[in-house]
């Protein structure tokens, strides 16, 4: 009898190495696979590992360039940001990564993915959302919702005892009482003991960005190009001649990250809401990432007329709740995606920023050509503005407001 | 014949002195009225001022407690931040002046009231809609809209002139290149050498906070405590037991403009969409706003129902449109206003956090009850959570996705 | 040892019959739970039914008025309608049919609470949704959700030859090509032949009302009567000295089903989205629940603001999607009902409708108060009105349009 | 000196012939412009009045096509409903106009338009703001809102014995007390009469539509085709071999304004809010139009996936208000509608609609591909649905119900 093939989305951690030797002892044949988006991970080692335990084959595959290009930065020009403050670093990541997988699941044909995460995350839905998307007959086995798997393994400790016992090698530093999750846009932190989110988070938890008293003592300010709302190079310095510019998206990221880090840019410490209905309390570094959304957002501010700044808002909004919950692929996401797409076409300029003690300045913004008009915003000129009309316009909004008073008045006599 | 009565705001400057003596000379009667909201001002001196030039009286109020109890605090409850950025200061400002000049005018029976708004700016329609809401049967006279006020006083210098010749005094200092508005909640920069939104503003405009290099060398970590919604108390330093415990909401403001201050907390460079339809360039800064609507929105996020969160956010952004153009005592706004109170029954608890370096950065936050389930959201306890049940989840919200692939394929082989 | 007791969703047709004597074949006790919410039904020998095939005790409740007082008017006040069509005559009967059997339960201490709603459909959402939000820690047993029960009564064969074997009645009458839900509210057809959205529906498969054909010849005016927002009164016919005036809910709603029946109103026959993500097709009669609708809509746009109205709109079509949902008892809402209400205040008033073949027609609609003023709209009085005022609020919108012009051509040339 | 040109948006009555003669005495050259919508208008004899009176040159110009292509279709595309209510008719038809007649304006190198609409109504606004959109540099001379003209013309009587005064021709018949507005689309009633909302409206007031007392006995069954949303055939009847299939959209809409009239379809009354502020009355008929309407509703709500239809929704409510404000060639409205359009490419298909006694009733619909799936929707076979994954998404939808019950709990113990 042949045995069926899982592709397994593979850490190199504990717990994905104990599903990978659960599952060849369920009888499937496993190959692993990993994407490489920028954590920062020894993958020849983790190779070496899932061979060890019996892998059928490792797949390594590098998404940097992918995942900014088609989820990071789109992510910049939709202006994604869940609950007013998560720029949704490991959400973008998901359905890039589930390209990947299915792709190598569809080319092995495999009949199976499989995956680590646990079953009150967010995780799992988005990457099945995804997987299921893109592979509507494919079929996922999520070991940490299966009662065999989760009953057998209710902590850490077993799943050490179980590594023990089958040869799989567990790293010697003992684990950090948080999780992680990390690529080249963020790292993460929740769990452990900050499930507690009247807890301060303990001290040197950070690895992207510096405390603010360890950051640089000189500003740097730079420029940001944007092209149809995306990031599309990097002066740095800002306005000099023979200042560095970066055109490859993944070396601006990288160097936007670095000069972020120094500064101490991109924190948050959140209590947000997930799918399924819990809260949970979250911390994230996105020195990047925040970089480029401020400068992102002012430049829209100054690019885009009013009335469809509100109605961007609102789709965009929408938008980062259907990443957030793993729909990236769905038919609403492409459609808001469609839409928010085209409401950046004139949304083409620069701005000039300040990276300094966690701070992200703007200080200046300009465009070749924009909605905003010096002259007719002017004080000292009229710019062919007739003031008499004001008059006009303020008394007809002032209509509806004396028809209220005097219904409020006929109201107030009625009683 | 008698003299009908103007009541005219006053705010002891070039525009408004000339204004009172123009009335005057209009052959109007005129009490100057200014109302104490915190700015920087010689209220005995513009007193002295009005009166010399030809004021019949001059009333100054002190709405200092009032603007903080019923336009401030409430715009952080209801989270009212202006195209994702501006926190409202002039725009909450403006109703809780009329509210006062028009209880003068009923009072004294005056037939008008003055302003010395320009013609192309936002507070002659949040002035004249808040006076006209409060008092529909009252007219308003706008000098800067009137044909023959705007044609004989075309620039700054025909002012002076003017001055000059009806023995108005004119500061000797001269004049900064740009405007300000000013109150207890922030100061705003805007026009002039501001409005070229490409250059970077001079140094030195901000006076409620320090520039990043100058701003204290040691974080302060403080506590802010709300009663739905409200910032009730702050505690400095967090989580002392002999920290000091500010319960007045003048007093909190001013510590915490104080503070915000020394840390340079709460600047912001925009471009911004006036409701007359305008794109202008402003400059800002909201020490204390900046560090409460941090916070609020911190707590909001850990108390609130995910769901209930998404309206209340639809509703909050809808109400900073409604007060930004000056409609704060419209019917909507009256409704919204009710709607977003509501929200806000369950919004209790204390919020921890660390203000240094220009950044206000959340710490911690609690509350005596709350929808947040250590327990539930726990990695380490099941805390009543079946993991099977997400398999349904997923594969119940996989089914319209799966749906959207058939349909996809369906199109694809149909072309 | 103890059986546990189970309280099931009784109903006296085949499934829930089976359902019952399967559960006590399981070994629990059941009392069977009927709601009278208007449906037509004996109810008198459903429960000699139950009790013969082994009930331990039958409770019938009449709803009828509650279901009218707490779930239909409150639907008419908040304006719901799923999907632009759909009145949610049974969305809403669920609730309250969950409030009654929860009652029950907690009385009587059981430990489930069982229904016969299938598994592809938004019954069971609804029910067992508004079960856990009103007894959290109450258990649901839903067989048609359980593969013991599903797999092996895979069709409606399978239940007749149990039910046959177990001695369980079987109605005589085939039962018809399709499945129905009735209430005093609407009737809603589904499933079997009309599961083809292509397929004209039988002739004569509707029952509270007649056919366009068989409907009276002569239009019936009457006048409906609402407090904030709320139906509280109908006079037949409008405007006549001697009329019947139905103030009773319950009347006034089987009053309106009788003359919407007779004429023929509130059919549609429609494809909608459930929300597990499948679309399924129905036809609903709703006969009171359209006139009333109808009406409330125009007296609402003659009493409301009209910003006020744009924001009800919103929070209404989402409390749509709620209650569609199942959602009746949750934050959202409980919170979204709260502002729907809120706006409710000053729709006061009353509408003369004409019912008449098929169509609910508005004649005429009156308040004592109201944001109407027919002097100020009047085109052959000024009532207060300045011309001139639309040519400076027309100039001052038209600024944003030329602003967008200028850019354009500017974008042009820049080509 | 030569006299400058004025294109004068004539409509053959009382008004715009005293306008254009006023015109002429105030030494402009005047141009007539006629747009044919389909009103019902006897041209020519317009064409010789104006000439009579002194125009310089009439252009009457067809765009019944242009208006049915470019404004009519797609607003049912779009789905564009006013109030839940209004079809648009008019609003619809000003901007179409008003490319007409800026196309005049500037081949003739004029520098004016003027129009005879009132200073309260909406129409001044859409069709100012159209002009200024397509013509930036023109500028509209409204005598209505200009005092030398409406001080002087104050009432209908003044204008007929100016007219009488300078020999032009008044209509024999007296004037209807109320006005209409006229197109192939609909045709709206207001003012005089109709300006109180609890009078019931006149009987024979309607034009394009029969009493239902007088229409048809039988039904009219027919089938609409849609491609992207756009009706572009109908079939009568329907399901026919030899059934008339008409494509030219101005046949179509003239058919169905035929059959809808014959049916009396269409026809509303209501109290809509002005983009000016104020409530008005109005009567409209739009028999094609609601044909189209209703039946492209439902083929949507069959094609869209519920996410994408909920969006367009939102979207469908914004683009209602703009076009009724006349904000057709705004930013907003431009971008918003290639949005709109965007989630139209999978609305193609067939609908079954009776048309009888007023009312246009849904039979059945179809289409080639589809999000429709009978198979999985259906109660017989499972369609690869499996019903214990309902089991997971009800508890877990669930969970956060329970906790928001668990938290009013500790409230209530809190208390």
């Amino acid at each position: 009898m042949t045995r069926e093939l899982v592709i397994l989305a593979y850490s190199g951690g504990l717990d994905t190495s104990c599903i990978l030797k659960w599952l060849i002892q369920k009888n499937y044949d496993v190959v692993c696979y990993m994407a490489d988006i920028g954590q920062d991970e020894d993958f020849e080692k983790a190779k070496q590992k899932a061979r060890s335990i019996g892998a059928k084959d490792v797949i390594v595959e590098d998404l940097r360039e992918e995942f900014i290009k088609n989820y990071m930065l789109p992510g910049v020009q939709m202006g994604l940001v869940y609950e007013s403050r998560y720029y949704l670093g490991t959400s973008l990541a998901r359905p890039c990564i589930s390209v990947g997988i299915v792709k190598a699941a569809k080319k092995l044909k495999a009949k199976y993915i499989s995956h680590g995460a646990t079953g009150k995350g967010n995780d799992q839905v988005r990457f099945e959302l995804s997987v299921y998307s893109l592979w509507p007959e494919g079929k996922v086995i999520a070991p940490w919702r299966l009662p065999e798997f989760f009953e057998r393994f209710q902590g850490r400790s077993d799943l050490i005892e179980y590594a023990k016992k089958e040869n799989i090698p567990v790293s010697a530093t003992p684990k950090e009482p948080w999780s992680t999750d990390e690529n080249i846009m963020h790292i993460s932190y929740e769990s452990g003991v900050l499930e507690d989110p009247a807890a301060i988070p303990p001290a040197k938890i950070y690895k992207m960005t510096r405390d603010l008293q360890q950051t640089e003592d000189y500003p740097c300010v730079i420029d940001i190009n944007f092209e149809k709302g995306l990031p599309v190079s990097v002066q740095i310095p800002s306005n000099q001649e023979k200042a560095l510019v970066i055109t490859n998206v993944v070396a601006m990221v990288e160097t936007l990250n670095k000069l972020g880090g120094q500064h101490g840019v991109g924190r948050i410490d959140i209590v947000e809401n997930r799918f399924l209905g819990l809260k949970s309390r979250g911390l994230y570094e996105t020195p990047a990432g925040t970089i480029l959304h401020v400068a992102h957002l002012d430049l829209e501010a100054y690019a885009l007329d009013r009335e469809v700044q509100r109605i961007k808002k609102y789709l965009q909004d929408k938008m980062a709740d259907f990443v957030y919950n793993g729909f990236w692929f769905s038919p609403e996401a492409n459609y808001t995606r469609k839409c928010l797409e085209q409401s950046q076409d004139i949304v083409n300029g620069t701005v000039t920023v300040q990276i300094f003690k966690g701070n992200v300045t703007i200080l200046a913004r300009k465009s070749s050509k924009s909605l905003y008009n010096q002259e007719l915003v002017s004080m000292d000129v009229s710019g062919g503005f007739s003031p008499e009309d004001s008059t006009g316009f303020i008394n007809i909004n002032a209509l509806r407001l004396k028809e209220y008073a005097r219904f409020l008045k006929q109201s107030e006599l009625n009683k």
